[in-house]
């Protein structure tokens, strides 16, 4: 624990990661969800709200052991079960399509909420994101994978960013090679980790080290190279060409989600990363994220993740895409003064306070004063003033 | 434990009293959260955005047992310190006002977000209200709390309901009184709940049986008969004439609240109860609630609470309220029905997807159909499509 914790003046800090909103940054904040909810309502996604807090098995099932460790837990005083406070709200709209709703066409959600981390992802990182989403149940062609990805880009565009660039993947690469290859659990988990460092020296040394087919073992090491611009598409099936109908699929998915990508929206760059497993233990099939220029980090991500119904007793397929709405905020353009405000002497005159549910009703801020508390009217954000002028109650601006 | 929570079908129920929100009722939510923050940004409240977390100490120093007992505890395994869940977030905005913002006049803050509870207040009582409100911070005069107090009557009103009726008490009466009788903490403690369930046979007994001044027994035993309308402050006035300055300046407020109140807002029928003590080791001043015909619970609530900042370092007086958003909803006229949609048929032609975009940026909700898995419109809430005619993208009503 620091000591400064525990000093008066920092006694009342935040737990590291843990962050709060204060005025003006919480108004941008609610305005930019206001547009994504709206944006996401124009696009057929219907807002769900689910608990902070669900039975820990809920929460868990099926969405391995990373999440776990994320998780809080805590004991339900009336049933004696565990409970766990939300890490990912995606497993939760895929319990209300599965659980609650009922339909068997496809059925689009998107969802907005805090979530919580025991431990930041990376040292600085929060621990409290402010998770917002968009998920489509119920169709397992890759016309809904490019759906919520062009989705997801125009969240982008909504603070004011067309610039972004799209990584794609797909896990059916990696698990159709794996499976041809017969790795044992082990052998692909020590796999995985060294194709996410992308540490080639690493990869050729564990390949070989193992018994494996050479076509197998070479299509294995060719992997981690495979990435760059479209050309990657035909590097990949000249080199994964004896790999099998499920390494197949997977690459035909890519090129088709590449074309109506660029149909739909010409002129995002896009870049394929074969070896790419963002969330391997988790998706089925396409992965995809969206990167800015001069930002390491991906600002939203996203793709295919059939399974996840079943553990609720409807394997639907699945895919969706879900961003930081704090980090989301970061990316637009510098805050606008807000519009200002009135400022209402302190008075008993019944004029005057229907003069200002007039002024309210049109819209306008109206701060009244209190009597012995008054300040000055740009000290409360105020540029303009209520004044009695000719008997009666009239708007005019602060004497400069 | 319910041994239904075992069987499949109810393995994924929620915990009890914990809700969640699907379609339609969230857009509801979605749309009153909305005109609430508006409504209080027009009356000069900034919105903040407190953690879900937060040291405990810094959640429960000042707030009494009775938070302390809703508070889930989590660990924090960054600093090995306990966590509380909010479970009311007044507390939070104090902390705010006190700490991180550093206004020595009138600050104004609303706020809005689910509380966890460990139990719930009543049986069948919600464990994650939705917590709305405003609070108005360096202010200790009674126009603040009228300020407050309207501003709670028109949230009601945004709501559909003007025929709300507010009970106004004084916590400064029970106080006064006590203090003057010099009632120890037991004797208080057994008043006071007594108090609160109006019981008039045990608070005579106990009354009859402690050694107190006659005048002050007196006093004590007339406390719980005066509720009422307005001519119940002249009753006061008249039964608690020898009880001292504290009680004579609560008067002195209720009289000045009602006052003011019947200008701001005429009509709003104002009962009194100088035994209501909403809050007693918390609030300091002025308590109020409103009701509803036809509901027993208060659907808003408030009141004065100078003591809360000092716990922070920096005592100002305040004043606030609160209410439960999804109780608001309930209040709601019936849903209309949404406007509808257009869906449009699975097509991989440009001028379709400029089509659409067009109409989204104009406002409406486009649903595109995807192969395979088409539906018709209705079941997709629709009421028109796109077709093509003539060479371009049309929006026609669905065929009856």
């Amino acid at each position: 624990m620091n000591e400064e914790t525990l000093t008066d003046s920092g006694r009342w800090l935040l737990p590291e990661g843990i962050e709060e909103l204060l005025p003006p940054e919480a108004r941008r904040v609610e305005q930019l969800r206001r547009r994504l909810i709206d944006l996401y309502d124009g696009w057929g996604y219907d807002l769900v709200i689910p608990p902070f807090v669900e039975y820990l098995e809920s929460l868990l099932t099926g969405v391995g052991h990373d999440l776990e460790l994320k998780t809080f837990k805590l004991t339900d005083q009336l049933s004696g079960r565990l409970l766990g406070v939300r890490a990912d709200m995606t497993p939760q709209v895929a319990r209300i399509d599965a659980r609650r709703l009922h339909s068997d066409l496809p059925t689009r959600l998107c969802y907005l909420g805090t979530v919580l981390h025991t431990r930041p992802g990376a040292a600085g990182e929060t621990r409290s994101p402010l998770q917002v989403g968009a998920e489509l149940y119920g169709h397992a062609g890759v016309e809904s994978d490019v759906e919520v990805l062009c989705l997801m880009l125009e969240t982008l565009r909504v603070t004011g960013h067309d610039e972004a660039h799209v990584d794609l993947g797909h896990v059916g690469i990696f698990r159709g090679l794996s499976r041809r290859a017969g790795l044992s659990a082990e052998q692909e988990g020590i796999l995985f980790e060294a194709l996410q460092r992308k540490a080639g020296a690493e990869i050729e040394a564990s390949l070989a080290g193992w018994a494996l087919d050479p076509g197998d073992r070479a299509m294995l090491g060719r992997l981690a190279a495979l990435n760059g611009g479209p050309g990657v598409l035909a590097e990949a099936r000249a080199a994964l060409a004896d790999a099998g109908a499920e390494v197949e699929a997977a690459l035909a998915d890519l090129e088709r989600i590449a074309g109506l990508l660029g149909q739909r929206m010409p002129g995002v760059p896009l870049y394929f990363d074969l070896a790419e497993l963002r969330g391997y233990h988790y998706h089925t099939g396409p992965v995809f994220a969206a990167y800015l220029p001069g930002r390491g980090q991906a600002v939203a991500q996203g793709g295919r993740y059939d399974d996840i119904g079943r553990v609720f007793g409807r394997a639907r397929p699945a895919t969706g895409f879900s961003a930081d709405l704090r980090a989301l905020v970061s990316l637009l353009p510098e805050a606008r003064e807000p519009a200002g405000g009135i400022y209402a002497p302190w008075t008993e005159d019944p004029a005057q306070a229907s003069r200002v549910a007039e002024l309210r009703a049109a819209g306008e801020r109206v701060i009244c004063a209190l009597p012995g508390a008054e300040g000055t009217p740009g000290a409360h954000g105020c540029d303009r003033v209520l004044v009695l002028q000719g008997g009666s109650w009239t708007v005019t601006p602060v004497a400069s």
